[in-house]
């Protein structure tokens, strides 16, 4: 686990923002886990409600301004391909929050470093500390910046629910092939199990994925063999 | 039907907050069936799915920075009961927002203006009207402002979403009485029918309530019935 106060000007780097109030980051950052082990530490869980909140109201005026052909039904279902946790945890990796996050031992010895509903939290959390300390417009250009990538793949249609659904079909296409899921290991405790699965092709082990229910790590194990054939975005 | 730029002033004033671009607000107090029976002429949909997200992010913000002492939970509990329909038709009727929407005679006459569903989206497009010409702090003050009152129920959980139960509570803790709800009228389209019911307690015309069902009409004429007991807030 990385010092707190350099932990925080780390990822202020990586943010790319100067916080006047360093310690709300340091909120932004911290898991219950953590907080539990001592007395009075804050953590994310209330600004992740606040952190919510922004980003609905960014992304859902970014689509009513850029998509004025699109109704408000079509604009809602694009909004929940962009707003949800699979996003979320997407770009909690690409900024490496979880290597900066306050976790307890226990926490990050279960993978919590990895789990992304805890990744997707984090994000949320750094959106409200970023909204509190610099205002609506600071908030609004570093959601824009950071979710660009997925605003236009859920407007364009192209994000993938359902991995390995797609994975089968891209596959199968080619001919008749055997895709296996082999569960590798599960631990944790029993209400916070982590399950590794191997994707397996015609006895081929293939790639390896990881999730908090078997089903997440399945999906997981399609979505990064849909990466190595760089079909992710096809 | 009022004169469309005479109601745009008009609502101006009861708003208190004059508008440079007059066409947003125009807009937003623009039913469908105002929008079906012209041609190009936006309605107030798409800008009722924007201040929808304002409203949330308003609320959301308003309830962690007042109440830091309740969880994540909690707090959600609370917003749900501020951005709902029954608070929006609230702020609807102080608003006389149903004398100033522009809509179909057919939908007038089925009852349009106090249709609790289409008075609340108006006044979350009116919100959205009010941030995109004005920005957010102008928006947060009349959500503020308009909203103080139920924010303030909802904290103290003295929303009441069961009207006929509470009704029957009150009364018959006052000894054995009848309550009935009597089907005074049931008309409008099919798909969007309007419904009168009477409240007789103890053989006794009691006061009325209308709604889109029957279960929304008997449970506003409880409500009408335990304002006149002013028992509303108790």
């Amino acid at each position: 686990m990385q010092k707190q106060n350099n932990t925080v000007e780390l990822l202020e780097q990586v943010l790319g923002i100067k916080f006047t109030n360093k310690s709300i980051l340091k909120v932004a950052l911290t898991h219950s886990s953590f907080a539990n082990q001592k007395k009075k530490v804050e953590y994310n869980e209330r600004l992740e409600y606040l952190g919510d909140a922004v980003l609905e109201l960014i992304i859902t005026e970014h689509l009513f301004k850029n998509c004025s052909d699109k109704s408000e039904g079509a604009l809602t279902k694009i909004r929940s391909l962009i707003v949800c946790e699979n996003s979320l945890y997407e770009i909690a990796q690409n900024l490496y929050l979880g290597k900066y996050m306050l976790m307890s031992k226990g926490e990050e010895l279960t993978g919590g470093r990895e789990r992304s509903s805890i990744l997707a939290d984090c994000v949320e959390a750094v959106i409200a500390a970023i909204y509190l300390d610099k205002g609506l417009e600071v908030a609004r250009k570093f959601i824009i910046d950071n979710f660009q990538d997925i605003i236009e793949r859920a407007i364009d249609n192209k994000i993938i629910l359902d991995y390995k659904t797609k994975l089968q079909e891209v596959i199968q296409s080619k001919g008749e092939v055997s895709i296996n899921y082999n569960m590798l290991k599960s631990e944790g405790p029993a209400h916070r199990p982590t399950f590794e699965v191997q994707l397996v092709i015609d006895g081929e082990n293939q790639s390896q994925g990881i999730g908090s229910s078997k089903k997440e790590a399945e999906q997981n194990a399609a979505k990064n063999m849909l990466t190595k054939m760089e079909m992710k975005y096809e």
